[in-house]
């Protein structure tokens, strides 16, 4: 091994002890093959002449359908969809439009083994589109128009999605002021735990979540 | 009213008391209800100049696809997705390549409804694709196949598939004999929910869920 790679591993290694002590659910060895990862994915970015500074949001998107099939191709015909760039946009907590090696790590122990608290508090987020702490009714418009698939033969389809907000109101928003709080949101997940991602697929589902934890913790670690 | 539609709408009441006696979950009024849908939508069959015992393949995926955004556009470039035709197949149980009244009356059931317990047999019941009542390795490895977006750096994307098929097996498969039978799906799904659909969307999503129960009940109950 070379002084320089020795170097390098050593470094790795002290930034995922620190790492680790600061992010849940991932031991000092795991947070290690994360960040090797991470430098593999930023070395894609780099080598086609973007910036390193941490994952935009192209390179971003990409890995978030690769890895997770995370995407909206399947409503190809309406507006961009906003789960992805929501996605982003909670991964990246500086907001300064790339996600660091911390903010990944961060967001990955939500994503691969949050509990259903964390997840509860990470979709509230996602769904927040403006973030000021309330899922309100153009919120909830915008995300399920986005995020539902359309009858072809309704006449206007808006109103079928603006009945089901009412409908989400009812059933929802606990303390009746037309829109939902944290509370709200946190109170009926907690009953019905399929509300969690009701206003579109911001998780990933469980068997890309193995496939994801293999590919990082199980190949990385035989190297 | 002409003696026609009075006429029929007796009919429309007398099948719905029968069905709501043999399906779970659906009321006398609600069977009402799916009954007019499925005239309507048997009507879109024939207006096609398509064949009126049921719906077809053809009309039951763009219905799955319409109301529930069960699709599998978001893996276009793989080979012919499973789970429609799969579902199809848990629909038409008596195999006439039909799904008849009854048969979308109580496959909707389960659909809109269903208990856990019905559930986990009818997600069952979709996997076990040549109906031998275990979910072997090969129809694991289709299923997955088909459903996982594959990392396109990966040399040979297969190899991941079948690690991930053995690491299912070894948390799904308790008695060991390296196929899932009933109970160990069971038993699996019970522990943790999220692997009900672990090979694959077979169910509709509780937002899809909701506008569809709105737009068949809610809207017909109006008229």
């Amino acid at each position: 091994m070379s002084d320089m790679s020795s170097l390098n591993r050593k470094l790795i290694q002290t930034l995922a002890e620190t790492i680790s002590k600061q992010v849940d659910h991932f031991n000092k060895t795991e947070v290690e093959c994360l960040i090797r990862e991470f430098n593999v994915l930023l070395g894609e970015c780099a080598a086609s002449g973007r910036a390193v500074n941490g994952l935009d949001k192209e390179k971003f998107r990409s890995i978030l359908h690769n890895n997770f099939g995370m995407t909206d191709d399947m409503i190809m015909d309406l507006a961009p969809l906003l789960v992805d760039p929501t996605v982003f946009r909670t991964f990246d907590r500086d907001n300064d439009s790339f996600v660091s090696l911390k903010e990944w790590i961060e967001g990955l122990s939500v994503f691969l083994r949050g509990t259903m608290d964390e997840k509860i508090k990470y979709c509230f987020q996602v769904y927040d589109l403006n973030s000021d702490n309330y899922i309100s009714r153009e919120e909830m418009f915008h995300l399920l128009k986005n995020s539902l698939i359309r009858q072809p033969t309704e006449e206007d389809p808006d109103e079928g999605i603006k009945d089901l907000v009412e409908i989400t109101l009812k059933r929802m928003d606990h303390d009746h002021d037309g829109r939902l709080s944290f509370s709200d949101f946190e109170k009926a997940v907690k009953e019905e735990n399929l509300l969690l991602e009701a206003f579109g697929t911001c998780l990933p589902d469980i068997m890309s979540t193995e496939a994801f934890e293999q590919h990082v913790f199980q190949e990385q670690l035989v190297l």
